[in-house]
């Protein structure tokens, strides 16, 4: 087994899950009445031990050993297997499903805290965790009575695995465009078509993987409307739930990656002998549709992972900046100091403190909405929990994937020469993180998803909503001493927000389309930084409060830490909106007006 | 042996060496009387057929195979021999070297631009290849004649290697605090110590490696000047030349690294047996002094390896994105179109483009300056050049490394899901350059001494005499219509540049000692911005009165995408200084003020 490299706390996820947002609030809801804050305390402090001490030993071993490929067949290192069965004895592979089919039945928010946990210790084995139960939801969402009884409970109790199949090798970002077949049958389906990049596609982790693949049937219209979703079994189950004969699915390959070299990253093809049976899922036509519910909880989860990179990335760093001694204090001289003592280093770590709860904020308070979007009894907030999640959805995508890559840059040079080696686990998050800008629709398809339709939901209401509730919250505390600085920044950065949006409609109105893609990636990040500010100042007044009634101790020095943390991205972070705006203004076409032949 | 990812070409190199620099004026100066522009044009074009046919087959076997360690041997990939061979037949070793020894004799800015095309095939090579004669270099410039005799001419053909040991375990960033020790012994010294993140510190390539090492003679004074430099044979070499026996220096072991592992970065233990020999160079006590000017020189290397990197990475990225079907045009919908015409692909092939261009023009002109500041004879053309040089060096250092590591993140988004694979070598490139912004001083040691040394220079005249020089351009081309826009951001952004040196007289003075430390990265990357944006509007003027004069064919391709390379930078990385320097005014001094407890 690996190196243990798991350092990270709790604090602030408990503090965000109790403090800020208000847990206690979904206890309110019918499916978590059952449940108590004590209840959450108690799974969550479970969940970090096991993260600890029986994920994070594999986290190396999936990235030396990595996964291997022979002969059709992938096999995982040793310690994957033991977490396996860890997760198995403690059901916890479905934290957030309805307990009908065997789950835990907790609030998405909650499940998401102890897959924060997980993810912290090893990622790769959370793509093999994630997707048996993701998969068995989709089932229990949209198939039939007798596919949900036939799949979901095994694959919700990690008896079974799940892939997700829908990139072809020309079909990336265009995923109305498959051609993989399927005909009817029978009762069934037969499926043909090579599927590439397909996350835990083949593994010997679970006695079957439960395959969701999208396919054309036979004579569909051309198009998104063309498109189902089908149940492909690696092995045929037979309708008294017992396993039948092996389907013609077969595993030619896995990607050799940059990083995630314990999650195999699997060719598959379907029915290369013509004998490749199939469920089809719900309605023919609807596949898409359905997928894209999976794919808004992967770019979801995207946001969530870079969370727990950066959690663990701090921890290591701040670690390793106690004990490193290097350098005299800057300009002054005298004995050598701990690089913690460094201006620089203070710098780096803050930027690392600070990005990681600035993310967990958003990414947290955009799950609080799904919560409340899909359990709420009050229309009124459903239906406002989920036009803030719709427009949350590529924030926490996109802004967080970018930023736990340059995190992770940030991490390696607080380490200097050891960072770049592989005694630390830096450079193994890194790596590992540069697939999350593309994945599950790349960065720049999250921005024009913002820019040209989420901003325009509701006739721009979702958006107009949210940005009044900032300028409320501003001017509530607008005679606030502690952050007297920051609330202006967000006030300018807010009206500077605004002025972009407006500048939208213009460019839609005089025809200058291509101005949006050349800059939406940039206003996103604007948005996040105003959305995140504002929502590390409502923690930040929190704290402060704290502060004033009086703490001593750890408490004392996380809320001061907060306070800290909050100051310093508002002035760190929050003011790149302006430098960002600027060149927005500037409406520079060239990159699109340039030949191709002078590239 | 692995794919050939060489497909950059030498357009651009070949123009600032002739169009821009004017590399004619270096025909004047005594040393390169001999050579004409023919001769430099020649040599460019050899070197580039090598680099793509000899050592660019060797890029992926340095990755995949890399160096392996064996009970204290070190064994390259085969392909590594090959490009040895080639190198030695050819003589590139010692390009810049006088021929005294064996040298070309080649100006240091022509050698450089041969340099950048065996970096971009295969920068783990040139790091075995590199440092033979650089070591050689500082015994021709400091050594006695006899060490001269006895190691140069070996070390300019590639019989021999060498390996520059300065850093120990506990001894990064401090270099004066070495604990290795050398004893006199007669005519010798016996060295005893460990030294790691060696470079080259022992491979199969050469049949002998002649390490530089910064050693402590006993009894000598503490700090800085107690600190000598030795050469420590790895056999020793008899007085007539011939070797004898092999010297008491045992590598350990190498490390394991995120990228350059066709690099063997070695422990080197030596003196284990108290039996190794070592000669003194120069005078006892002068070790640093001579190793920072190889400290110097590998800071401006590792900015020409950064240019090295983006050349060849735009190279490929364009490539796929001119063949890669994908998506339909923007809000227009209509047939799949190559990535290439989506203008989010096209701001990261301008920013891939620009960043390469606009990093060339800075590295190559501070080159430029060290070959006038060497072998001028006007005293204050030399004194110019050697401030210009010694201004912008680290610049080229900070600046330079830390924008590749982005390039790579932006070519490996061009290619999507791809990028993330090993297919493609954008991932090997972006793991390899990791290293650049840590070694040789890290990024924050440049500012450092970019802001408390280099800005005081002469009184603050080095600072001065550049900003006039960019201001009198902006005046001389104030009725310019091609870059009417962009001259006013320049402006703009030098009297902001010049406002923030004032700050820091400020700081000084009022005793804010740590806005220093915490702004200077920042600060850096602004003056960056403004020096290549000058550089840069200068090539965009040549390239426009050419367009003026009449070209056709990929001529005139090249000079528009020359000015729209610029436009697009002046527009784009440029502004990036008044979002800076608006939250540099903010003096935040949060990240140090915070209790380290509450971190």
């Amino acid at each position: 087994m690996g190196q243990n490299f798991y350092k990270r706390d709790d604090r602030d996820v408990k503090f965000v899950l109790k403090e800020h947002l208000g847990v206690e609030q979904l206890l309110e809801l019918e499916p978590y009445r059952g449940f108590t804050v004590e209840d959450f305390d108690m799974i969550l402090d479970q969940a970090q031990k096991i993260a600890a001490n029986d994920i994070a030993p594999s986290f190396q071993d999936g990235d030396r050993q990595g996964c291997s490929f022979d002969r059709g067949k992938v096999s995982t290192p040793e310690s994957f297997k033991h977490a396996w069965r860890v997760f198995q004895e403690g059901s916890w592979f479905a934290l957030a499903m309805k307990p009908d089919y065997g789950g835990q039945g907790l609030p998405l928010l909650v499940a998401e805290a102890a897959m924060e946990f997980f993810i912290s210790a090893n990622f790769s084995f959370g793509c093999f965790a994630g997707l048996g139960p993701g998969n068995g939801f989709m089932i229990e969402n949209f198939g039939s009575q007798e596919l949900r009884d036939l799949f979901c409970a095994k694959m919700y109790d990690g008896t079974w695995g799940g892939s997700m199949c829908l990139t072809e090798p020309s079909v990336g970002s265009d995923a109305h465009m498959v051609a993989t077949k399927a005909t009817p049958d029978g009762k069934y389906y037969k499926i043909q078509g090579t599927k590439i990049f397909i996350t835990s596609g083949e593994h010997d982790l679970t006695e079957n993987i439960v395959h969701l693949v999208i396919a054309r049937i036979e004579g569909a219209p051309t198009g998104a409307k063309g498109v189902s979703l089908f149940v492909v079994p690696k092995i045929w189950v037979n309708e008294d739930g017992t396993l039948g004969e092996p389907n013609d699915v077969a595993c030619i390959g896995i990607e050799h990656k940059m990083g995630l070299n314990g999650s195999a990253t699997c060719v598959l093809n379907f029915g290369e002998n013509g004998q490749c049976r199939a469920h089809l899922v719900g309605e023919a036509g609807k596949g898409l549709a359905y997928m894209f519910q999976m794919v808004n909880g992967a770019r979801m989860a995207v946001g969530l992972e870079s969370v727990a990179f950066g959690a663990n990335i701090y921890a290591n760093v701040l670690a390793y900046a106690r004990e490193r001694v290097q350098g005299t204090r800057f300009a002054m001289g005298g004995d050598r100091i701990r690089i913690v003592e460094h201006a620089d280093i203070r710098r780096m770590l803050l930027n690392l403190k600070s990005l990681t709860e600035g993310m967990r904020a958003l990414v947290y308070k955009t799950y609080l909405m799904e919560d409340l979007a899909k359990n709420c009894t009050d229309e009124d907030q459903k239906r406002k929990a989920k036009g803030r999640l719709e427009l949350f959805t590529p924030l926490v995508k996109a802004y967080c994937s970018d930023r736990i890559f340059e995190m992770g840059r940030d991490g390696i040079q607080v380490l200097g020469g050891y960072g770049f080696t592989k005694e630390y686990p830096i450079e193994q998050y890194t790596r590992d993180c540069k697939i999350f800008s593309i994945w599950d629709g790349t960065n720049f398809i999250q921005s024009a998803d913002l820019v040209g339709r989420k901003l325009n939901m509701g006739g721009g209401a979702v958006f107009r909503i949210w940005a009044e509730e900032v300028t409320a919250f501003i001017k509530d505390h607008e005679k606030d001493a502690t952050f007297a600085r920051e609330l202006p920044i967000l006030k300018e950065a807010l009206e500077t927000l605004v002025g972009l949006v407006l500048d939208y409609g213009r460019y839609f109105g005089e025809g200058k389309l291509d101005l949006i893609p050349l800059t939406s990636t940039r206003f996103l990040d604007c948005m996040s930084e105003v959305a995140i500010a504002h929502l590390l100042l409502e923690q930040g007044m929190i704290a402060q409060t704290r502060l004033e009634g009086g703490v001593a101790g750890p408490d004392a020095d996380f809320y001061q830490g907060k306070v800290a943390t909050v100051q310093y991205y508002c002035r760190n972070f929050l003011p790149q909106v302006f430098g960002r705006a600027r060149i927005i203004k500037m409406e520079d076409l060239t990159a699109i007006q340039v030949a191709e032949a002078a590239l």
